[in-house]
């Protein structure tokens, strides 16, 4: 059983339900670390939008960074402001002009609203939109009991909906089928994004990270192989498992400067490697020994590739060859938010669900 | 085991040991249907070649052609000729110049010899060379005691060598990864393309025939599903299969117009067909609705594309994602190959392996 | 100055200019051959639609189609409806909701609305929409004093705008720079492919067609060599113009299947053939050694990729690197519409423009 | 006139005038700056090889590099060595197993001597080789009277034949139809780029240097505008140029890593930066905001596509569509050479052109 995609039985709403008044929320009420429980007013949809009750939620990096009060978000976050960007739930209420969608409908939603009519959005490229407000970040979202979006981000959920889509667009940025591949970093994209290369027909799939705990959990998701970077060298080690062969393909995760350049250092000629992990820091690199004399592609991964991804995940859920849950670790319920996020930091998790107040885990 | 790639024990043979006199090879002799079992000269290494000892060949559907004379056949061969074009072999003498194997060991041989001067050639693409000329066809092939070929073309086998790349090509000339492909025709290559499907991504794989015995294959080799075409519509069949989705690919292999019709109507729109087999008349096509307003893109395959996809052959072979062994049902030997093809031709067969004169099974 | 694109200045109207009542326009009015000018009840723009005043309009193959009911035609048109869908104007309404557009600006509409939720549209393809609807074929179109589409439609037309988009998408389905391309039939959008294939860096264009009047259009519009395969054969003249390379690509407009055969003949091993034209009939083909052996893509095309190609165009003409104005050979009433469409049945016409009643050309 | 590819009229050689003895060459002799002119060996055509008899040579930043004896030159060249990598000439002997040439015919030599026996050679992709030896750094080149290489490496010249191959690799390795580009650096292959980008259908193409020398160059190379970056600011100019849309592509040549955070800061969300300069240092870079949240593509690009490219620029030359006579400034006698690479440093100068003893330019 998936705990971040089932939830007790709730009897259809009607759209007379609709409901009002305030409700409680994740909410980041200031600039500087922390995030608070906050009452807050049950958002309404407005034109093209849903309302959904919120069934369950997801942790993700984002939302650590957004907690810490890093670079990033003291350049970004405008509070007060609900966080929160990836949940599923049930939709209990449509705005004016939806007819896709019904009442009762269990979807998520895609994070990123676009604008449908920058260069970008109208050439099928809507996840490089020059206009993006993603929801958790600059408007509200998820970490709540309801939640407003516009109905062309939801998405029907199958029984196992995809939380971390971000992973299948890093993986699919490039070839996979028979490929060479190494994800470094073994958070919880890391995780689907070794589930993603293997279901998806990559021949070999090295994973590598610092923490134990995360390791195990890359070996579950059905890495061929595990790097503790902390104890082995990583262009080595690589060395050895393909046998001379060098990568075809490395997704990086682990916003870590020197995990590039030995991502770079570990790939053949003419190999590509794809960055997801917002490094931490301007670092440096050997130009012209890492990337131009070795002819390799580098891709920088924004958001996901709208709704290609959803697409291919959907597919790879739907088939079985994708399983999801052992990168699952921990759910728990929404008032507990800051430990689930303590506990993310400390390398001692996978992927956290949230359970929001008054339903069952 | 598989008994394509094994063979008892040899001892390394060294350069002093290098073979003459007379063979046994299996001859198009002349005009018309059939082959004969004859004496023919072995033959000696010329400057850049290997001389190889044939240990296991392989029937391809090439060979039935060949055998029937049928229309291509009677353009194209010039008898005397010994035919076979998928072995494997050790080496028993290097010829002048040639520096980069030792005798003793194994290697398949890749059977399109390319002219490397033409502009197909200069620009990476031999697998459309203007001047190939086809080991088995247009040359002295493998079905003999020993065979020779340029050293560029020969192949290490892993211990589960590729006999059919064919397949890897076809497969491979569009996305796999996380897509729902067909494979029309479970003859041998079909077979290996169902298992190349599954290996390399796909995540849902269709399989096409109208024989029992070959559908039954197509499940061995984990195809999810197979349609019967004597008996099911294949296009209603396909869109239940997908929920109403369409294929995202077709891999023909079945030699029939028919086959590429209902292929092309139960693509989604923007699907693609590759195609292998060689249809055996001048069909026509409904272009406007099969292929215009659908935006079907469609590729000929010819050989396959050098030595890329011997590469990521080797890759899912070696790493165990592959398994060609249940499409290998008959080992016969090298002197009963007219029985060999007529059992092909019944549609009872899928690869059969064929063992030289005095060599065991 | 371009006759398609520029009208004698209108003063800007503003919203409560809204015109109502009835209109003139050219309607397809029950099924049979041939047109009617009616009057038309003057549309009113829905939600999210702009009502535009028609400046000009330009006649295409789709209308002459329409024009003779051809089996086509049959099958798709629903009578009544107002024909027609190339044409630019200046908006006179914003329907509810539309904050992207002013009233007064000059737009030119993409003619294919699509649905925005199947697959192909979510996934960035809306080009091959399962549930498009096309102006002038499935709803009322632009020949016409006033027009309605959705906002999304809507172009802001450069002050030479494009009104043969179709003609950029065949040409970029494949490689163009350096590469030696045919475009084979030289009606209105072959005129306009052989100005974009020069402009988008095709090292060589080679037009053909039967009519006289069109092969000089197709060296105005810097065709490097022309073919009348009335009197010459097309593969033989292909292969002395490319001294024995042969082609790289055709774009394929002229709807016959003799042309695409030769058009297949004359590409080099590798190359591919994009399919535009609607061929009349189901003819045969000798796939084997045209395709097959060839390994040759086929694409076919179908509209155009939105709005990527509409960037495209708008990119080539702004430079001046495209200059359309030798393919327009004609200004003439909207009145004439069937006199406009005779003389392009007759192959005796370039592009047409039309100029809706009470406006000068 | 193009005094890189033409000679005095030669008489044609026959075999049995193979010249020996000694000529005279430019030698690195030993580590340090500078370079010598010695007599050497007339060296001989072994298997598969061919003896040139040089008529022109060009002057190429790696020239430069190896002159000054800068840290990439101290871990590469192993001395003494004949420099010089660019140059055609007219065969005057052919080593044994030639028969693709004959003496007396003008050639040039891809540079790159490849293994062809590496999986990165067997997969077309030669250019990445990982035992390339370079003719003029790892083994002896063309500044010299005689010269001698593989045949395979043998070009038959057009009368203006490509000596700066390099630019079409960086220009190709994405798409240039109708985009908008820009190539920062203006030396001898940024000058060829920009003809290449023009030629190949680029619909805006924007060069910038520091060298008012350069920058004219570029302007007679058909660049549409040139910004001087110690003047200007190259991301506010782009913008006012390209009327806010940013860049489709970036190709570097200026080494310098200041314009390639420029050069990526200028891009479109989406857009790609080819990298052919070598930085001098490992420069950082704010990966987040320049990078990955714009979805930047990188390529690293080394020598050139084999020979893929060849036949591109070929293709435009022949045509007539590419037209590099402007960027090559002078020509000079090859006992010059010393002189001729301080021109090129000093950055008054595009492509010098080198005349071999004996010989009138």
């Amino acid at each position: 059983m998936n705990p971040l995609t089932t939830a007790p039985g709730e009897t259809a709403r009607t759209p007379h339900d609709v409901p009002t008044g305030t409700m409680k929320a994740v909410v980041k009420t200031k600039p500087g670390p922390g995030v608070e429980i906050r009452a807050m007013p049950i958002p309404s949809a407005g034109p093209g939008e849903l309302l959904l009750k919120v069934l369950r939620a997801g942790v993700c990096g984002t939302d650590l960074h957004i907690y810490e009060w890093d670079a990033w978000s003291q350049n970004r976050i405008k509070p007060p402001v609900i966080i929160g960007h990836e949940f599923v739930g049930e939709i209990v209420a449509l705005g004016p002009g939806v007819t896709e969608f019904q009442a009762g409908e269990r979807v998520a939603f895609e994070s990123h609203i676009i604008c449908e009519h920058c260069s970008a959005c109208r050439s099928g490229n809507g996840h490089v939109c020059e206009n993006t407000r993603i929801l958790g970040v600059d408007v509200n979202g998820g970490f709540a009991e309801y939640a407003v979006a516009p109905a062309v981000n939801a998405w029907r959920a199958p029984a196992n909906v995809p939380l971390e889509v971000n992973a299948v667009c890093t993986a699919f940025s490039g070839s996979l089928s028979a490929c060479r591949i190494a994800v470094t970093g073994c958070g919880p994209i890391g995780l689907f994004a070794i589930g993603v290369a293997r279901a998806a027909g990559a021949c070999q799939v090295i994973a590598s990270d610092v923490a134990p705990y995360r390791l195990e959990l890359a070996r579950r998701m059905k890495a061929d192989a595990v790097i503790d970077v902390s104890k082995e060298d990583f262009v080595r080690r690589v060395r050895e498992l393909t046998e001379g062969r060098g990568l075809d393909g490395v997704l990086e995760m682990s916003d870590n400067g020197r995990a590039i350049r030995d991502g770079l250092a570990a790939l053949r000629n003419g190999g590509r490697l794809s960055l997801l992990g917002l490094p931490r820091e301007n670092f440096e690199l050997d130009w012209n020994n890492l990337l131009i004399f070795k002819g390799i592609t580098l891709h920088g991964i924004v958001g996901r590739r709208m709704y290609e991804t959803w697409y291919q995940m959907d597919n790879l859920l739907r088939s079985g060859r994708l399983d999801v849950r052992p990168a699952i670790t921990h759910v728990m319920p929404m008032e507990k938010v800051s430990e689930a996020i303590e506990q993310l930091r400390s390398g001692n998790a996978g992927k956290i669900a949230l359970v929001p107040w008054g339903q069952e885990a």
